[in-house]
C-alpha cells in the first residue's frame, strides 16, 4: 500500500502481513483438537484433527522445497475436497509458492493449456484423475513432476507419467519442522483460471491479503456466518475458486470440517450429512436438487443441517421454499465470480424486515443481496451512467474491493477495468435498500423491440411448474422483435406437460410480452464444468430454429 | 507492509487501502435507511439513519477543514455514547485527523495532561461536560477551540471557555459535498489514553488498518456476532477504546444502533432496551448489575435482549448464571485491552463442547476464552520461557496481532514489546483446547510462601454468598508468609454475614491454604475511570492493617 499518502502521524501499532499460512496455525494453536473428516476416494472415511493437518502441512512445504519449488513458483492441483488438497493449500500457499486448483471437468486440451500458461512446476492429483492426467502430461511443457495424492500400494505398477511421485512417501520423508516464512501479503498466493466461454481460459491471481481479507468478511453473520459451533461441509469443490473460501474461513473459527470426496450424489452427501452432523454446507442449486431427490423417495430428515448457502447460479424458488419450510433449513442466496475470490452479495434479512409477510421476506430471499463490507457496487446503463437503485432499472453491474482482480494473470485479455471498477458481466436491479438481483448475464438477455427481457425470472417461473425439472430460456432471432424468448425445458421423470400449458402458466405471473413464445422439450441441458447450463451452446443447437407463425 | 520481502509474483487484486471512511460509506450506501437511535443529554430521543449520519459526517468534515484541521491533528471528544460523538467518530478520522477520545471520568488535572500531550487542536464536548471541560480549559496549551455538542439556543450565555463554537452552527454551515480522502491505511485514525495506575497515562495510537482489521474480526460469529438482525446498544462508552470497536463494527453490518447517552443506570437502560427492541448489547459486570436488580426489584422481564459481551472484567459467575439462566442472555465474556483496540478472546463454545453437562459448559464460560483470528497469545514465566497449556499452570500473558500496539504515542514508558510480544501485565492459565483465563493482574497476585494466588477466583467465590454485594481481595504484608489474602467486602443492603461464615464458605471451593486469613467489611470500594476496582487504592487504605494473630 505504499503508493498512497502517508500522514504525517502514522499509527504505532505492530506491522503484521496477512499471510495464509497464520490461519493454519492459528487452527492448531486455538482449535487443534477439532476434526478434518474426509471421505476419501480410496472410499474409506479419514478423520484426523487441525494439529495434524498442520503438521502434514508443514511436512508437505518441507517436501516441496526438497523438490525444488521456490517462492512464486506455481504448483497445481487436481483434486476432489479432501484433507490431502487441504493440506497442499496451506503448503503452497504457506510456503510462498502459488496454489494453481485446475478444474477437473475441463477437456485435457483445456487442462494443458492452462497449464502451460500459468507454468505450473508439479501437478498434485488424486488417484481418479490418473487416467485424465495421463491425458494431459504428454501435452504439459512446465511440470518437472507429478505426485498422486495417496499411500505407496495405491501406485499404478506402470505409467506413462515422468516423474510420478507418491504423496505419502513424499510425507513419510519430510519433517514438520519448518517455521512459515513472513513476506508481503500482497504476493500471489492462488491461480484459478475462469472456465471462459469465450476466449481463452483467464486466470484470477489472488494475493494472502486478498484472501485473508476475504476470510475475515465471509465468515460475519450476514455472509456465510461460520462459526466453532458448526460442522461445515462444503460442497463447492476446493477446484472452483477455493471452494468459496471456506477451506480458509472454517479453520480460521475452528469448526469442523466435513469433506465429501467425489461422492456427491443423495445418498452419500446425506449419510455424511448425518454421520457427521453437519449443520452448514455451501453449494450450486444442482447438488441440493440431487440431494433433496433422495431424501423425499427415502423419505428421510435432516437432523443437524440448519442452514445452506446456495451460489453459482440463482436457487430456484421451488426449491428455496422446499428447503425453507419442508426441511427448516435456512436458505442464503450468494452471488460472486472468480474475479471475485469469489463473494460479493449474500441474502440475510435484517432486524426490519422480520415484520414483513412471509411472501416479502420470501421475495427478498430470492434476490442476490447486499454486499459484503469490502465489496462495492453500482449498475451503469451502455454509456457508463450511474442507474438508480428503484429493484426495476437494470443495469451493467460493476463491482470493486480488495478482493476483487484488477487484472488477468500475465495481461491476458487487457485491461479489464472501467474506471477502476471491474464489469461482472451480469445485469442486475439493485433496490433501494441495496438488495442487488441478477438478472441475467448480460451476454443471455433477450433484446426484444428494443427492451431487455432477463431469462432467469422466465426459467425461475418454468422451474415452479410441477412438470418441469430444469428449465432455461434463451433469445432467438425473430423477424419483427429483433429476438424472442424461447423456453428450454427437461421433463421430471414420468411427468407430462405440453407447450401451451407451460406458455399458459406464465399468465399472471409476467408481464405478458416477456412470455416466451414457444418451448421445446429436451432430454438434457448442456451444463458446463462448474455446473453452469452453457447458454451459448443452447442457443448454437437451437440456431436453425424458426418462432411458429414468424 | 513494504518493508517485507515481496515473492517474485505478486497477486493481481485491486490495491485497495483500508480506511474507515469505507465503513460508513457502506452503511449510508447499503444500509441507508437503518436507524441510529440516541438519547441525548438533552433528556430526549434522536434518531435518524445511517444516510442522516453519512450526511452530517461530512459536513463535519468540511466543517473541520474551515477550522484548519489538518491530517494527522489531533481532535478531541469528551462525550457520551450519542449520534453526535458518531460523526466525530467518521469525520475525524475519515478526513485524516486522529480521534482523541478523553475520558471524562479523569481528573481535569489527568484530562489536560493528557490533552497536552497528545497536543489537541480542538475539543468537542456535550453539553453535560461543560463544568469539565471551564475547569480544564486554563490548563490546555493546545487547543485552538472548543465546540459544543449542541443547538445554538443551548449555547450557555456567558463562559470562560475561549473560542467556544457551537457543533450544530458548525453543521449548518457545511455543505454535505465532501469526498473522503485515500490514503495510506497504516495513517493513524485515533488515539486512546490508557488510566495509568502507575506513570504517565501513555497513549495507543491506532491506524486505519488496525480499526478496520479489528472491525471484521470482532464482527465474527464467534467474537461480538453482529449482524443486520441485531438492534445493538453499546454501555461501554466511546470514550473507552473506542466503545470496544462497535461504532465501526455495527454500522458495517447495517445493525441498528442504540446509544443510551448519559443515563447508564437500571431503569433508563431497560426502558430503551424494550422500547428500541434491542437485542444485543456490551458492557463492564457494574452496568449489568444496576440493570438485574432494576428488573428483579420491578418483577420485569426482557422481551428482545437476548446476548450481552461482558468485558472490563470477569463477570461474577452468579451474574452470568442469573442472566443465563433467570433471563435467556447468552453472555459472552470477552477480554481485551486499550493496547489491543481493544479486543483479543472471545468465550464461546465449539460445536463438541454441546455434549458437555451444564456445570462443564459453565465453567468453560467463566473463562476469558479463545483468541479472535489475528491474535495470538501465549504465557510465560518470569525468565520468558513458555508455559505449558493446560488449564493450570499460571503465567504472564502476553499477544500480538495487527490490532496490538508497538510503542505508545511518543515513545512514553520505552518499548514496551518482549521479542516482539506486547505483555499484557495479566497473569492467566490456558487450557489444553486454548482457552484463556485471567487470574489476576500481575501487581494483584499475592505471593504467599514462595506460590501465586489469584484474587479473582478468591473474589468470585465471595460473589456467590448472598449477602455479598462486592468483594476485592488483596495481598498485605505477612510477617509468615510474604503476602496473605484479605478479602474487602460490600455488603448488600439489608443482609449481614460475619467474617467467619465468609472465611467457613471457602470450605471445599478452594484449597485451602488459598482462604484468606481475615474479611474486612467496607461500605463501598473504590472504583477507577474504567469501572474497575482500583486495588493499589484498597491495598494504600489497608496498609497498616495486620493479619490476625500474625
Amino acid at each position: 500500500m505504499s503508493e498512497y499518502r502517508k500522514s504525517p502521524v502514522m499509527g504505532q501499532m505492530m506491522s503484521q502481513p496477512l499471510l495464509i499460512s497464520s490461519i493454519i496455525r492459528h487452527a492448531d494453536r486455538y482449535f487443534g483438537n477439532n476434526e478434518v473428516v474426509s471421505r476419501r476416494v480410496e472410499g474409506d472415511i479419514h478423520r484426523y484433527t487441525y494439529r495434524d493437518c498442520h503438521r502434514r502441512s508443514r511436512q508437505l512445504a518441507n517436501a516441496l522445497a526438497t523438490l525444488g519449488v521456490q517462492m512464486g513458483d506455481r504448483v497445481a492441483t487436481l483434486a476432489w475436497n479432501g484433507y490431502r488438497h487441504l493440506e497442499a493449500y496451506y503448503a503452497v500457499s504457506g510456503s510462498g509458492a502459488v496454489l494453481h486448483t485446475l478444474n477437473p471437468r475441463l477437456h485435457p486440451d483445456q487442462i494443458a493449456y492452462i497449464a502451460n500458461h500459468a507454468e505450473d512446476q508439479y501437478l498434485f492429483f488424486d488417484m481418479t484423475f490418473l487416467p485424465l492426467v495421463e491425458a494431459v502430461a504428454p501435452h504439459a511443457k512446465t511440470i518437472k513432476g507429478y505426485v498422486m495424492l495417496c499411500d505407496r500400494d495405491r501406485m499404478p505398477a506402470e505409467t506413462k507419467i515422468p516423474n510420478l511421485l507418491c504423496y505419502e512417501d513424499l510425507i513419510a520423508a519430510s519433517s514438520a519442522d519448518y517455521e512459515w516464512p513472513i513476506f508481503d501479503e500482497n504476493s500471489a498466493s492462488s491461480l484459478c483460471y475462469t472456465s471462459g466461454t469465450t476466449g481463452n481460459p483467464k486466470g484470477a491471481l489472488y494475493s494472502h491479503r486478498s484472501t485473508v481479507l476475504h476470510s475475515y468478511a465471509s465468515t460475519m453473520p450476514d455472509a456465510l456466518n461460520v462459526s466453532g459451533r458448526d460442522a461445515v461441509l462444503p460442497v463447492v469443490p476446493m477446484f472452483h475458486v477455493n471452494a468459496w473460501g471456506l477451506p480458509y474461513s472454517v479453520p480460521l473459527t475452528g469448526a469442523k470440517l466435513v469433506f465429501p470426496g467425489p461422492a456427491l450424489d443423495g445418498k452419500s452427501l446425506y449419510e455424511l450429512f448425518e454421520q457427521e452432523g453437519v449443520t452448514f454446507s455451501a453449494g450450486v442449486p444442482t447438488v441440493w436438487l440431487g440431494l433433496l431427490t433422495y431424501v423425499a423417495q427415502n423419505n428421510l430428515k435432516f437432523s443437524t443441517f440448519k442452514r445452506t448457502v446456495i451460489g453459482g447460479s440463482a436457487c430456484p424458488p421451488a426449491m428455496m421454499k422446499t428447503l425453507r419450510h419442508q426441511y427448516g433449513i435456512e436458505v442464503v442466496h450468494a452471488w460472486g465470480m472468480t474475479e471475485m475470490s469469489p463473494l460479493g452479495t449474500t441474502c440475510t434479512l435484517q432486524a426490519r424486515h422480520r415484520a414483513l409477510p412471509e411472501e416479502a421476506q420470501q421475495a427478498l430471499l430470492e434476490k442476490q443481496g447486499h454486499v459484503i463490507y469490502g465489496v462495492e457496487m453500482k449498475i451503469i446503463d451502455d454509456s457508463g451512467a450511474e442507474l438508480p437503485w428503484d429493484g426495476k432499472t437494470y443495469g451493467n453491474l460493476l463491482v470493486r474491493g480488495p478482493w476483487v482482480i484488477s487484472s488477468y494473470y500475465k495481461g491476458e485479455g487487457g485491461d479489464p477495468l472501467q474506471d477502476g471498477w471491474f464489469p461482472t458481466g451480469d445485469v442486475a436491479t439493485i433496490d433501494p435498500d441495496g438488495y442487488m438481483q441478477i438478472t441475467d448475464r448480460s451476454k443471455d438477455v433477450i433484446k426484444s423491440g428494443g427492451e431487455w427481457i432477463g431469462t432467469i425470472d422466465l426459467e425461475n417461473i418454468a422451474m415452479g411448474h410441477p412438470a418441469v425439472l430444469q428449465a432455461a430460456c434463451i433469445g432467438l432471432a425473430h423477424p419483427k422483435w429483433d429476438e424472442r424468448p424461447l423456453l428450454v425445458v427437461v421433463k421430471r421423470p414420468g411427468a407430462e406437460v405440453s407447450k401451451e400449458e407451460l406458455v399458459l402458466f406464465y399468465e399472471g405471473r409476467i408481464a405478458k410480452w416477456w412470455t416466451p413464445d414457444d418451448v421445446a422439450f429436451v432430454d438434457a441441458l448442456p451444463i458446463g464444468a462448474t455446473g453452469k447450463i452453457l447458454k451459448n451452446r443452447l442457443r448454437e443447437s437451437f440456431k436453425d430454429y424458426k418462432f411458429p407463425g414468424a
